[in-house]
C-alpha cells in the first residue's frame, strides 16, 4: 500500500505528452493529491499549488510520486537530489518508469536513513500463482475495450465511485501505473511474466462478501494484435459477472495498426462473451462506455440513443453523462448474487 | 544458439519424474547427444553411456545441459563443481532452471577463465518488440491444444523433420525451455513479460521466403484458465497459415482443473480459428494429431478414422503413426503461398 497524499514531481520536463501520469493524478485523485513540484527548467505546470518536498511534508504529504514519462524510461541523474530531499523530508518515493528507483544507490541509502520507502509500481510485487478459474465468492465487473486507450481505466473508476457514493460496497482495482498509483494498490499487469496473467488478476481480486464489487481496469484489448494475450488473461482471471464494453467511435481500426479492423459491437461483445464463460458462464454486459470527446451534444446523444435501442443495454460517456444507469442496472439485477 | 552436441547432466537425481528435459533430449535429439553424466548419488538413468565431461569432451560435445527438474527450480551447490570441470574442459553449460547459472559466481568466474559460456534457457535472451500483426512473408503452422502437456512439442518437432526429409525447406520454432535445447535455439515464451509475447512470437518466425515452412510448437490453451493469455499471443504473433489441433482423447476436463470443461473439438478449433483471424485471415487446420497411447491398436484406429471423417482432415498420432498424411496435405495445398 502507497501511503498518501501525494506530492507530485514532473523533473525538468517541456512537453505536456510526458506528463500524462501527473494529469491523470491530478483528475482522478485531486483528494490525494497536496500540490506538485518540478525543476527550475521544467515549462509544464498541472495548475496546482507549488510545494517544495519541505512545505509538502508539512501540508501532510506522504509520498513524492515522479508524474512523468521520460525518454526510454530512465531516471535523469539531475532528479536524484530533489528525490533524496524528499526522502530526508519524511516522504516516500513513487515511481513508475522503468529505472527502478531500488536500483539508484543514493535513494536507497536515503531510504534507509530516514525510514521511507521506494515504491516501484512498475515491479510486480509478488510471485503470482498460476491462474486456476476456481470460483470466488462477491461480485465484479470488468472494463473492455474495442482498442487500446479508449476509457477502460476512467470507466472503471467512475463506476466504483458512483457505487460507493450509492452506498454499494465497491473497489476499483488497479491493473497499470496509474491507476495503481491513484489508488494506491493493484498489479502492474503488463510487467508480470506470460504464465502469470490471470493469476495475478485472482490475486488481485480476492474472495469477498457476497454483495461486494470489485470494479477491475482492463488492459489491451482482444483485437489488439500485441497486447490481446493480456486481455485474456485478465478476462480469464477476472471471472467477471458483468462487463462494460469501451469504445471510441471515431476509430475503425486498432490505434497505430491500420491493417486490423475493428469489428462490429456486437460482435466484439459475442467474442469477450465467449472468452469470459471458461471461468464465469454467467458472465453478461451492463452497458457501453463511449468516448464522445471529440463530438458536439446532440451527435453525442444521437450515437448513444442509437447505441442504447441496437444493444438493450445502458450507453453513456462517463465523463459527460455519468454512470447512473449502469449503477442502477447493478443494483436492480445484482442484488442477490450467486 | 548453444553450442551441440550435448553432455547431459543429471545431478544428483533419484526419481524419473525429475528429470523430463534429460529424457525429452535423448528421445528427440539423440544425434546431439553424446552421452550422460551424474554425481554418485544418482539413481536415474537416461540408458546412455556414461562420460565425465573430459571424456564427453574429447568425444566432440560442445554443452554440458542440465537435464532435470530441481525442486523450486534451484541449482544445488553440490552440482557446482561438476559444471566447474565442465567449463574446464571446454563445454559450454547449458540450463533451463529458475536459478540463473549468471548467479553463481564461481561459474561466472569459470566460463572467463575457459572462455566458454553459460545459457541460461529460461531467459528471454532479447527485449522483444509489441507484436503489430504486420503479414511476414514464408508459411507458418502452429500446433494448438485442448489443454497443456498433449503432444504439441512433439507434433511439432515430427512435422518438421517430416518436412525436410521430404525435401521440404522447414525449420522447428521452440517456444518452451526443452524445445529450446533440443533445437539450440527459440523463445522461452513462459518467462516473457505480458506486453511482449505476440511480439517475441514475430521475432521467433521472421519473414522468409515464400515457400518455406516455420513450424511452431504451441503452448498452453485457450481453455486453460492460467495459460490462454500466453496461447493468445503465441496464435497472434504466430500468424499461422495451418494449424494442427493436439487432444488427449482420455481428458474430458483440463488437467488438474476439473471444474474445466475441454468443448467438443469441432467448437475448439472454431474458437482457434476465430482468434488466428485476426492476423491472419487465410487461417486453417491442416490435421489434429491424438495421443493415443493408453489405446489398444484398434481402438486407436478407430478413433482416428472416426475423427477424420467427422473433420474432413488428416487425423493422427504422430508418434504411432507418423505425420505423412499431413505434410502431403501441406505440399499439396500450400505450393502457391500468398
Amino acid at each position: 500500500m502507497i501511503p498518501k497524499p501525494y506530492l507530485v514531481f514532473l523533473g525538468d520536463v517541456t512537453e505536456p505528452t510526458y506528463t500524462k501520469t501527473g494529469f491523470g493524478l491530478r483528475d482522478w485523485a485531486p483528494e490525494h493529491i497536496v500540490g506538485e513540484w518540478s525543476l527550475p527548467q521544467a515549462k509544464v505546470s498541472l495548475g496546482l499549488v507549488r510545494l517544495s518536498p519541505k512545505d509538502a511534508a508539512a501540508a501532510g504529504a506522504q509520498a513524492m510520486v515522479l508524474g512523468i514519462a521520460t525518454v526510454g524510461g530512465k531516471i535523469p541523474q539531475s532528479y536524484v537530489q530533489t528525490m533524496v530531499d524528499a526522502l530526508a523530508c519524511g516522504l516516500d518515493i513513487v515511481s513508475g518508469l522503468h529505472t527502478r528507483l531500488s536500483s539508484i544507490p543514493e535513494l536507497v541509502e536515503a531510504a534507509k536513513v530516514y525510514g521511507r520507502r521506494l515504491h516501484d509500481v512498475r515491479q510486480p510485487p509478488h510471485a503470482y500463482p498460476v491462474g486456476d478459474g476456481l470460483k470466488r465468492k462477491g461480485l465484479r465487473l470488468l472494463t473492455v475495450g474495442t482498442d487500446c486507450a479508449l476509457g477502460k481505466k476512467y470507466t472503471a473508476m467512475t463506476l466504483a465511485r458512483a457505487l460507493c457514493q450509492r452506498g454499494i460496497d465497491a473497489d476499483f482495482r488497479a491493473t497499470g501505473q496509474t491507476g495503481i498509483m491513484i489508488s494506491g494498490q493493484g498489479v502492474p499487469l503488463d510487467a508480470v511474466v506470460a504464465d502469470f496473467i490471470s493469476g495475478a488478476v485472482e490475486y488481485l481480486t480476492p474472495e469477498a462478501g457476497p454483495l461486494h464489487w470489485d470494479i477491475i481496469e482492463g488492459q489491451g484489448s482482444l483485437f489488439h494484435p500485441g497486447f490481446a494475450g493480456v486481455t485474456v488473461g485478465l478476462v480469464h482471471g477476472a471471472q467477471a459477472d458483468a462487463m462494460i464494453l469501451c469504445h471510441d467511435p471515431r476509430r475503425e481500426t486498432i490505434y497505430g495498426l491500420p491493417h486490423i479492423k475493428i469489428p462490429p459491437l456486437s460482435e466484439v461483445m459475442r467474442r469477450y462473451i465467449e472468452l469470459a464463460q471458461l471461468t464465469n458462464p454467467k458472465t453478461r454486459f451492463v452497458g457501453i462506455s463511449l468516448n464522445t470527446s471529440d463530438y458536439p451534444e446532440p451527435d453525442a446523444l444521437r450515437m448513444i440513443k442509437s447505441l442504447e435501442a441496437e444493444h438493450a443495454m445502458p450507453v453513456t460517456d462517463p465523463i459527460r453523462y455519468g454512470v447512473e444507469d449502469i449503477v442502477d442496472l447493478l443494483e436492480a439485477e445484482f442484488t442477490v448474487a450467486a
